[in-house]
Order: C-alpha cells, then sequence, then structure tokens
C-alpha cells in the first residue's frame, strides 16, 4: 500500500503568515516605527479614535496611517481630511480579515522610512482578524460599551491576541448595561498581561493616557525590547 | 503546448451551497414552517431583539430557534432562560459564518416537524455571513443606531442579501450622530426592495409591526408563495 502524505493546510497558512509577519516587525524595528494593528466590531469607533489619537500625537510624531476595508474608501479619507497626515486605503478583496502577506504589498506601496508610528486600521470583524499576525508590534482592539460587556466570552481568540483593550463610548455607560469591572476580569481570564484604557474618543476621556502608552511603546521598540 | 484546466473554487463552493440552501428551503416550506435567519454585527442586539420577539409571538406560533456561535453556549442559554422555547446552540469551529450545509447538519439534531417559525441566529460578522445562504426563507439583517449609519457603505453585501433591515435601539437616538433617513437611502441604493422596522429591543418600540410582518411571511409560505 502506498504512502500517503498528510498535510495541515491551516497549520502551514499561519506559519507561512508568521514568518512574513516576522520579517515586517524585523524591517519596522530596524528603521524605528512602531507598528500598532488596531481592531474592532463594526462600529465601535476604530476610525473617530485614530483620529483623535493622531490629532494628539501628530506634533510630536511622524505618523503614517493604513486601513483595510472591503470595498469602500472612506475611512482612510476620514483620517486623511481630519488629520492632515497620510493615510493609504487598502481593499481586501471581499476578504474578512488582512494578513501578513497583503501587508507587505501595502508597505511597498506605502513608504515608511523616516515614521515614528505606523498605524494599522484592520476590517470591523472579531473573528478573522484575530487570526492573522499583520506583522504589528502590537494589537490594540476597541470594545465599545454598546456592544456588550459578554463580548470576550462569544470572541475569544480576539482577546487573547490584543495587547491593549481600548473601553471607548465610556460616556455613554448611564445608558447602556455594560459592566466595566465584568468586562476586564472576563479579558484577563483570557489573556492576564491584557491592558486596559477606558475612553471615549467623542469627549477625549481617557486619550491622554494612551498616547503616554503609544510613546512608551516606541521607545521600547528603539530600545529593542520589543 | 498542453492544455490548462481553470477551475473557479469559489464560484463552486458557493453553487454547491446554493444546492444545499435550496434543498432546505423545500423541506422547510413543505412542512410549513418559515425559516428567518437573522444577521449583524457583534453587539448590535440580536439575541435581545430576538427574545422580545419570541415572547410575543409564542403564544400563537410554535417557534423553534438555532444559535451560532465560535465556541460559548451563552446566545441559545439566553433564548432558552428568557423564552422557554427549545434552543440548539451551534459551534461552528472557529469560522466566521456558517453555510447550508452546517445548517443541515444541525437540522439532523433539532426537530423542525410541527414549527410555524425557525429562527437562526447566525454568527455577529457583517462580511462572512452574507456569503452563504443559510436555506433560509428571508434574511433579516440589524443595524443598531450606535454602529452609525455608514455602515451600508462599508458591508454592502450583508445589505443586498437582506430582506428586512431591523435599526435597532432607536432609543438612543439622541445620543448618537445616527441619520435614519441616510442609513435608508444608503441601503435602498444597494437593495431597492429592503424592507425597514426602527426598532428598540429594549423598550419593545416597533416590535409589533415586525411581528406583523412575522406572521404575513408565515402566511405567504404556506400560501406557496415563497
Amino acid at each position: 500500500m502506498s504512502e500517503v502524505r498528510v498535510i495541515q493546510v491551516n497549520e502551514s497558512i499561519f506559519a507561512e503568515n508568521d514568518r512574513s509577519a516576522e520579517l515586517i516587525r524585523k524591517r519596522l524595528t530596524a528603521q524605528g516605527t512602531l507598528f500598532l494593528n488596531f481592531m474592532s466590531s463594526p462600529g465601535s469607533g476604530k476610525t473617530t479614535t485614530l483620529v483623535a489619537l493622531i490629532n494628539r500625537l501628530k506634533g510630536s510624531l511622524n505618523i503614517g496611517e493604513m486601513d483595510v476595508d472591503i470595498e469602500s474608501s472612506l475611512d482612510a479619507q476620514r483620517v486623511a481630511d481630519r488629520t492632515g497626515i497620510r493615510s493609504l486605503q487598502i481593499h481586501n478583496g471581499g476578504l474578512c480579515h488582512i494578513d501578513a502577506d497583503m501587508t507587505a504589498r501595502a508597505l511597498l506601496e506605502y513608504d515608511t522610512e523616516g515614521l515614528d508610528l505606523l498605524i494599522l486600521e484592520n476590517i470591523g470583524n472579531l473573528v478573522c482578524p484575530a487570526e492573522f499576525d499583520t506583522g504589528a508590534h502590537k494589537n490594540v482592539t476597541i470594545l465599545s460599551v454598546p456592544e456588550g460587556d459578554d463580548k470576550p466570552l462569544k470572541y475569544p481568540l480576539m482577546y487573547q491576541v490584543s495587547d491593549v483593550v481600548l473601553i471607548n463610548k465610556i460616556d455613554a455607560l448611564d445608558y447602556f448595561d455594560f459592566d466595566l469591572e465584568k468586562a476586564k476580569e472576563r479579558i484577563l481570564a483570557l489573556n492576564p498581561k491584557a491592558i486596559f484604557f477606558p475612553i471615549s474618543a467623542k469627549t477625549g476621556e481617557g486619550l491622554d493616557a494612551v498616547c503616554d502608552w503609544v510613546v512608551e511603546e516606541l521607545e521600547a521598540v528603539r530600545a529593542g525590547k520589543i
């Protein structure tokens, strides 16, 4: 009887993706650019949060931004219009994620030399983006108050791979049945190292602390600690 | 030079899915069961809406419910606890959608004989579930006010395949920057036949109209009009 060779297609895809991601990370580390990947549900306030953070940081940091969407260019346009920084819209052809090779192709179009900070706004989705390392130094997930404090129970991988969780729309805490402590506990059970920032991108509450964290991470990249 | 055969793998997957979906639809039509597929972002209020609708309809209709999630059983448990109807949790192994064959397997576990209404709560995601016909007679999408009125521009396929759009959390309209007319216009541009119900699953506003629609659709199925 002939021998049958078995391959794990998914493992192979993820292993290749991880190698590409590592190459991206190494190159950006070498040039002293911190690369952050922002993920969340649709409508959690990713673009609004990024605009607010960029406007606070752009006086001291040179920032670039890349936006992933299925077909519209709304988000990249909003970021460019509202912050004045250079933004690239990536259309991923209807997929529910962006992987490291797609990111690498985008980086061929987008000159990152001299950037202090490169931001990737991933597609709005709590499932697929969590599966693919994009080459970012850190993953940031936004969980917004109207979505409910049960999201970590339902989309655990997203919280396992997130270094930082921004709990957004806290100005609406009185309006929705959202328990901040319960949300944190559920995330810490999945990922004990998770860092939290309760914020309101609308009012600006909590954003200075996020900016301080970004600056610390940039220093860590430049000190070879990430 | 040899001839090279080209296959469209995706088209083949979708064509097979469509055949399975048609078989599901035919069987449920034959037994007089209306099958509705509910889709939305995470946190838009799918489960809360379904609980409210089921509690309004269960006095007059025999209702079954199936819930798709990656790994938790929270939603099926909530529906069962809060309505008393029979609910089945489907774990889809980390995928971002459920297709017709997965639905068919679930139907082997779940006896639908004698049901007037079968509800599928799809996974919270605006990308993948839109691609797969589940065999439902009608697709219902929930768009919640805090998510923003730009979602139809960013996730067009979801709105193209939806027969009905429930605009949920309208009790929060004063609190968020959401233009109901603009949302409708954007959806109608993608899908001129879309039907809208502005609702609040929390306060109950608008739910009676949705219940009337469900009863009309059940009558249409039984009259052989769907």
